[in-house]
């Protein structure tokens, strides 16, 4: 079965925007046994949008729409989609008065505009959207099955969870698909392909395919079969050998991000962690704290950009400073030392470098140290990173977790 | 005048991959004046293929292929174009003469599936490619100009810059392009639009986009004129009257984030900045730092996300937590004294509230406080927000940074 995926916003047009929504979208569909054909970007221009749902009603069965359900002249979604089906638009005022109260509920007064949003189009069924004002709507029209979503894309994602998969299930037919994801830091992606090549390379199902990040790479496995059995043991046969292969560079087998194991480590042992960053500014605690719970084992950071931070917040020695730098690994060192003794926490990582743009204390663009205390003593990693300001800083903080998860998943607490 | 691209490739309908390619075509084209009006993802399909590019040349006077120019046969693109146009196709010797030598060169014997590469579409003008294999074509067919590139972005940028500019410049009317965009913190897509639509939805010369992002808008204008007086005029003839709407709403008038605009504040006011954070765990902090030069004006932070932390590092008292609890206006205003008090900075920011995805404390999900204390005293502020975890935190870090530009714009130091 095929699905066409028209994104809806004449900013998508523009140079600076990219639709990500049907990324999104053909995952979900690709688990489900479709395949995604063609995509659109159309801009804000009803009769344009018309014609292209009524080229892709004509090829496929299922259509979905992402974006220009708001409540701007802007929006023309539910126009077109009426004019492409040749279908009235009902009022319906339940949702206007939803939309009111939802307005008053935040303190404010509902503009007028925001009405636009309660038409629906005849014979569809509404897909409330509990993360925002527009309605979502589901078509069925002769074969094709038509979907009306928001472009916000956590609206949409929540919408497409919750009301369409539930709807999808009841006209796709049954496959049985098992998906695997392993998750690797740390590695270059050429090391980690010519490591596991060998093994994939020999398989069309399941579908290998290999995701770059910034220190992270992700193994997607994806088997599909008629039965649940055939599916586990086609998935076993390939996942297996990959997983002997990288051994424990492979942090997490079910696509949880590295800040989502290492706060699972913590728990396990009943222990807490503190940070103190100077080059990565709170990105790595914002990491941390990213994960629902984090309060749990997340005691609390230190971010010391200047010499005389480090030394009043951390108390770091004027002479480590003076002697080696604020870039080194005495002072990385000094600050994990700090951070512990400050918030009682178990352990305390800390990260000193330079992200640049321009290099600083005579230490290179890139250069990164990351310290790791705990009761048993302190270790101070030093990497050369490249790549610009945001990537390096990226970087670091992918260290200092792996850091940490190879000592909690190593050692006993 | 209009056109349209086409992004060819199956690999380009998975989950993990985008066309970029179109974002630097789009970006050339409306440089010359030209409007991109829909883009299309279509995989190996010729038949499919062609009937979207006999679409595209229906509406559009230029239409760009990109990809499927290879040796293999999941490369499709030429014949598909033939089929559209109806033109055969002529094998050119003296191109597989030259992917030839080209392979010789490198060592390697040439693949004999790399001569598929040779054919081109009768009539087309054959466009070099000195950094890949594949020739790509220019045709004019009737008034349009059809252009088949190659899917390597390095190969289609060189070819497009060198080969298609000077002949896109031949076809297109010259123009004059101007832009302007103004960012805005903290207020609803709906609300501002209602406030400006009156003064843009009178033009559609400049053209008017508004862009939405969490606690973030922009508004972008773009006039085209035959002359720079004219678009300059013209520009201002929609842009003033926004201005004066907007008023001090509108942080920055050619695209900089909030970010970078309180950076350039702090230092012109020679004032420096600490924050101490609860419930944004370290984001607004890694905002702040993720400016280039930000060391200048920011001293430190501080993450307390435990009520213990917030007493040890920040000095709030336990009579406050106890009495108002850890999400309050006291709580927020004792924050900012103590993160100013022990950094000595000019000014201090500080966030409590609730990001959820549970409620705590008996307050709501999205309730935040957000404090800013300087040598006159402590303001707070409180909002409601909506939406999950990831937007709640990032709109509390807007909320602040969007504090400090008001005190820094309005107040003197």
């Amino acid at each position: 079965m095929n699905a066409e995926i028209i994104a809806v916003g004449s900013e998508l047009l523009t140079p600076q925007r990219l639709d990500t929504n049907s990324l999104f979208l053909t995952d979900q569909l690709n688990a489900l046994g479709v395949e995604v054909v063609t995509k659109y970007v159309v801009g804000d221009d009803r009769d344009l949008l018309a014609d292209t749902v009524r080229r892709a009603m004509a090829r496929s069965r299922i259509v979905i729409l992402s974006g220009g359900l708001g409540p701007t002249e802007d929006d023309v979604t539910r126009d077109a989609v009426a004019l492409a089906l040749d279908r009235k638009m009902v009022f319906h005022s339940e949702i206007a008065d939803q939309l009111e109260q939802r307005f008053r509920q935040a303190g404010r007064k509902m503009a007028e505009v925001n009405r636009r949003q309660a038409f629906i189009i005849e014979g569809a069924e509404i897909l409330p959207n509990d993360r925002g004002t527009a309605p979502g709507q589901w078509i069925d029209d002769s074969d094709v099955s038509i979907m009306l979503l928001p472009g916000p894309p956590h609206e949409l994602k929540a919408m497409f969870t919750r009301q369409c998969l539930p709807r999808l299930e009841r006209v796709v037919p049954q496959q049985v698909i098992r998906t695997l994801v392993f998750r690797v830091a740390g590695m270059a992606e050429s090391d980690l392909d010519q490591t596991i090549s060998p093994v994939y390379k020999k398989y069309n199902n399941p579908v290998t395919t290999i995701l770059a990040g910034e220190g992270d790479i992700q193994v997607h496995l994806r088997a599909r079969c008629s039965n649940e059995a055939d599916a586990a043991a086609l998935l076993a046969e390939v996942a297996g050998p990959i997983e002997l292969l990288l051994g424990d560079r492979i942090y997490s087998r079910n696509g949880e991000p590295l800040e989502a194991i290492v706060g699972e480590l913590l728990q396990k042992h009943h222990a807490t962690l503190s940070v103190a960053e100077s080059v990565t500014g709170g990105l790595l605690a914002q990491r941390i704290t990213s994960v629902p719970g984090s309060s749990n084992y997340f005691l609390g950071g230190f971010i010391t950009y200047s010499r005389k931070m480090k030394a009043d917040l951390l108390g770091v020695s004027e002479d480590i400073l003076a002697q080696h730098g604020a870039i080194s690994k005495e002072t990385a060192e000094a600050m994990a030392i700090g951070a512990r003794r400050r918030t009682g926490s178990t352990f305390a990582l800390s990260i000193t470098g330079e992200a640049g743009p321009d290099p600083s204390e005579n230490v290179p663009v890139g250069t990164m140290f990351v310290g790791l205390a705990d009761a048993s003593g302190t270790q101070v990693v030093h990497r050369q990173f490249f790549g610009d300001r945001p990537r390096i800083r990226v970087f670091a903080t992918q260290m200092a977790l792996d850091l940490l998860r190879k000592k909690c998943g190593l050692v006993g607490v």
